[in-house]
């Protein structure tokens, strides 16, 4: 049935009982393909018959569907026309993980970072009411979203827009992790208020089924339902924001969530949709661990257990050290944004659950409240991946480092990340953090050194940051070292008359490499851990002047800003011309596949260093260097 | 009687006639040396009586008091042993204009930007329950930052926490401009609502005079009153986000507002107290025009006019052309962020209602919303200063670089901005955009080159990001030139065989002086005007490098990522080692004073150019370069 479908125009001519049919294929769908390629999977069991509903009533590619963080648009791919090439999502030249508008005209917006659907639809809704046209548009946000607190800016503007836009807020009690904030125990009110049980168990079990009759009678105690509740309670929170309420809707019932999308279709305003999901149905193993199946490796289909045994990541690595300074230490407390499992944060939660604080997906706030707590005396620990951290640029900046104030950041996913792709890539960070006062910024390029720069933090009196890659860091020969580290201090792995690479973090193993590869063609390269990036080893530097004929910088991150940028800068402070060769991720958005093949497209392998420093040397000699 | 007050201990001990009397003699004070200093009038004038009675009741430093964005912080200045030196204010070596915390103990936290209150003050709160003190925390926000996501990030997470901590929501009616979105709305309807207007007309000018049996029954009408709004309609915004609603309540009624205070201060959970001021109450002309006096230049206190009369601002040059272009071209449209006056665009907005958005205090929004437009075919401006930018980096990356969208960012303020200081230096922007594939990046040197750069940025199908200073553009000698440009096109303005500068911007025109300069020192000296500052003009930089001996690239920016960064990567990628002097804002904040005199704390006036030039010029050939 679903190979056949190559238009979504073809779900607006089934009936019940065929897109229930159609909902149990997906789901084998989704179970199947997940299980080989790894993505996401409980978000998209749990909007199976809401993305089926959504497709019957509105028309794609003319009505604009908009969905957040995209993560759960995997349904809404195999609806429109994505089914037969689905096997390859998320693989180099394969279909995304995430909506693209350069895959299909079904995809109205690229997302990956949670919060902007609303921004974004209200941008179309904007354009379209200029233009004179009259589609629909919908935006399709997770419940955890609305902890961040740009869907409140949009909430806000569109409001007041009194522009037709519909959102639909799909309520599963739970974002990555289960949801925080008080936003969430209000929408858990919502979900149990009287009238909802009311409606679900009475009305739906008994009127419903009444072929005539029961239709309008149900319309009509809905309606005044809403407008009592309305009145009342419920809803007066998006009222305020200008929004008309609906809901708590079942949101596995498609004939209800047809007719409540129809009637959202036809008002002239902004409506909130309420619907209510559960988060992996339909599949067990996800139904009793939703936080498991959210993003996932491969796994065997039978048990839903993951194929590859994980070994510890970086974060919890971080984390154990954490937890053990933290009992000599009760400055020590940590932050994160409704990821403690993903950045390995979750041991610290259980261990210290007062000194540890999940602020939802809300990174800019999570910041700032650290710097509070850092003013006050403490040391903060704010676990974030890399990407998302971009959220809180001017917090790091205004309300840390101008304060000097000893938040320390762990970037986790910092660098290449795989099959996420380009919306996920942890390759600015470098960049935008070496512009900042005040601001330490480290890498380690083993566990080793990832603790040796956990217990630097500890000690260290004023903003630094952490960055560390997805795959667990490697373990080099010397693994054991315990001597703590000094501020900006690199180590000279080994010298090299014909040139030095100055790498940091997990690039330090790839020119090991690269200068093994070198010695077999009669070149001699040195390699150097730069594992702080900011403040440059200065002393080092210096020395290996003297020592080369080329200093090559390497780091995961883009060649713009970055170490090699401050390398260049301060060898231009000393009026020191030496030849550098900067080397980092170009200057372009890096694309899914293995981080193998994405080290490959930016010409960052061992091999293709090689090459490029044979060719740099060669033509620096040729021009005199 | 202000000159007598050391410590706001002080305040505690006065009765309400001795308050009244003060509150004239601060207003006095503060149109005084504003008049004379320039800065933030109105809102400081708005909250004389409430920073009064909050100083009446909460002992501070022990109690924090944290300010949100800070301008309206003076009040609580000339309370804390700050009036003998206030004539200083936002002078070089001066009170600042903001509270900072190595300014005073009695200033909790340092700010500028909007939203960021409730998040330091949850952190303050989190730490004194962790070390088992007492003390209130009581973050004071006006209704305009209530426009930024932050702040709901950070009230969802508040009033989870279920901490005492007291949030003053100074509501008036206006953030900068007047308010604008659906929040807005909301407050005004709680402003208007029954119970306020009844308690104000009804109540005060009677029961309250009542010596004895008033205050008991108002206050018990008062809790009545409030139990049963919030049992119907208001405050449930603020309660669904698990705070507990007081207000509405005039803020100029001292006695009022103390015994509000009071009881926040015996909760032992979350409050909000909704506070109505008037801005610019008590000085005539900033009653009538709050927006002119919200931050101002010089001015005549008997009349409230300019000292000096104001040339057109570069925003306002670039709105009138694009004014101009938005007839014939139904694409345009502009974007602003609660700033439609400081940015320029008020004229857009009068002539092109429709196609103009104010989104309120919400930068994330702003970019997102217009990369929803631009995504429907639309050309949207977004007209934002350099520093509140800041917020939407990593929508600026995800929303509006991954797609290659076309919207062109209007950067204001960009560089050193003056008495504002630290917190809204705009020498950031060139560094974090920089590394943003598909951006292109461009300043003019003067308003002929804005005007060709805007012209230019219409047909240009991407992200664009035009940023100009916060002075006029100085007109060049050649401010009539009408040629189009052309993407990433330099101007060699005159050649120099000992060194060329590459300036961009403002900078060109301290290059040329450099250059007048230099030359009498026998030193031939070229300037290029590196308008583009990414892509760069790759011809022009090969060219120059058979032309000169040394290469000094010059910005009003952070010296790390920007131009410089940009300049020395190119001349790296193509194996060139050349001798590169990069000249830009050094990796330190820069204090407030007036822009000659920050550019002279950065040695980058046209005198310290011509020795830093010479100096590095000498070690060179010292070096043999």
């Amino acid at each position: 049935m679903l190979k056949d479908i190559t238009t979504p125009a073809q779900i607006r001519d089934m009936n019940i009982k065929q897109l229930q049919e159609l909902a149990a294929e997906i789901r084998r769908k989704l179970v199947q393909t997940v299980a080989h390629n790894g993505g996401h999977l409980a978000s998209n069991l749990g909007v199976v018959e809401l993305t089926l509903a959504l497709h019957s009533v509105f028309s794609c590619p003319e009505d604009k569907l908009v969905f957040d963080v995209g993560h759960q648009a995997y349904v809404h791919k195999l609806l429109t026309g994505r089914a037969q090439s689905f096997d390859t999502l998320r693989q180099a030249g394969g279909l995304s993980g995430f909506p693209r508008i350069d895959e299909s005209e079904y995809d109205t917006f690229n997302v990956g970072h949670a919060s902007t659907a609303i921004s974004a639809a209200l941008g179309m809704a904007r354009a379209r009411d200029l233009k004179g046209e009259k589609h629909a548009v919908v935006a399709i946000l997770g419940d955890g979203a609305l902890s961040g607190g740009m869907c409140y800016e949009a909430l806000n503007d569109a409001g007041q827009s009194k522009t037709p836009l519909i959102v639909i807020l799909n309520d599963n009690e739970m974002s990555i992790s289960p949801n925080v904030g008080a936003m969430s125990g209000y929408l858990t009110e919502l979900r149990q208020s009287n009238p909802y049980r009311w409606t679900k168990r009475t009305i739906r079990s008994g009127l419903d089924k009444l072929p005539l009759l029961g239709q309008p009678i149900m319309e009509f105690l809905e309606k005044t339902r809403n407008w009592m509740r309305n009145l009342v309670v419920d809803g007066q929170f998006f009222e305020a924001l200008g929004f008309e309420y609906q809901g708590p809707i079942d949101g596995h019932d498609m004939k209800r969530l047809k007719r409540v999308f129809r009637r959202a279709y036809a008002s002239d305003r902004p409506v909130l949709v309420h619907v209510i999901t559960q988060k992996g149905k339909g599949y067990e193993p996800a139904e009793h661990a939703p936080d498991e199946f959210h993003g996932i490796a491969p796994f065997y289909v039978d048990s839903g257990r993951r194929i590859n045994k994980d070994t510890p990541s970086n974060g919890q690595i971080a984390c154990g050290l954490l937890c053990e300074l933290a009992e000599r230490d009760d400055r020590i407390v940590t932050v994160c944004a409704a990821m403690a499992n993903g950045t390995g944060m979750t041991d610290f939660m259980l261990n210290y659950p007062k000194r540890f604080f999940d602020v939802g997906i809300a990174e800019e706030h999570a910041v700032t409240m650290a710097a509070g707590l850092a003013v006050s005396g403490f040391k903060p620990y704010v676990a974030i991946y890399s990407t998302f951290m971009q959220r809180a640029y001017d917090q790091i900046l205004s309300d840390v480092c101008l304060m000097n104030l000893p938040v320390t950041l762990l970037l986790d996913r910092a660098g290449l990340v795989g099959a996420d792709g380009a919306t996920h890539q942890g390759v600015y960070d470098l960049s935008f953090l070496s512009s900042m006062p005040n601001m330490t910024i480290a890498a380690p390029r083993d566990m080793s050194d990832l603790m040796r720069l956990i217990q630097f933090s500890q000690s260290h009196d004023g903003p630094m940051a952490i960055r560390y890659p997805k795959d667990s860091c490697y373990m080099g020969p010397n693994m054991r070292r315990a001597e703590p580290l000094k501020l900006g201090e690199w180590e000279l792995l080994h010298e090299g008359k014909d040139a030095i690479i100055l790498a940091t973090g997990c690039m330090v193993e790839v020119a090991l490499n690269t200068a093994i590869e070198l010695s077999g063609r009669q070149f001699e390269c040195g390699v150097v851990d730069a594992r702080f990036i900011k403040p440059l080893d200065e002393e080092m530097l210096q020395s290996l002047l003297g020592k080369t004929k080329l200093l090559v910088t390497l780091e995961q991150n883009s060649v713009q800003g970055g170490l090699g940028s401050m390398v260049m800068q301060r060898l231009s402070d000393w009026g020191e011309d030496f030849p550098v060769m900067a080397i980092g991720v170009p200057d372009r958005f890096i694309e899914q596949g293995t981080i193998t093949q994405q080290l490959e497209d930016c010409e960052m392998t061992a091999e293709q260093l090689t090459t490029r420093i044979l060719r740099r040397a060669g033509k620096g000699n040729a021009h005199g260097a």
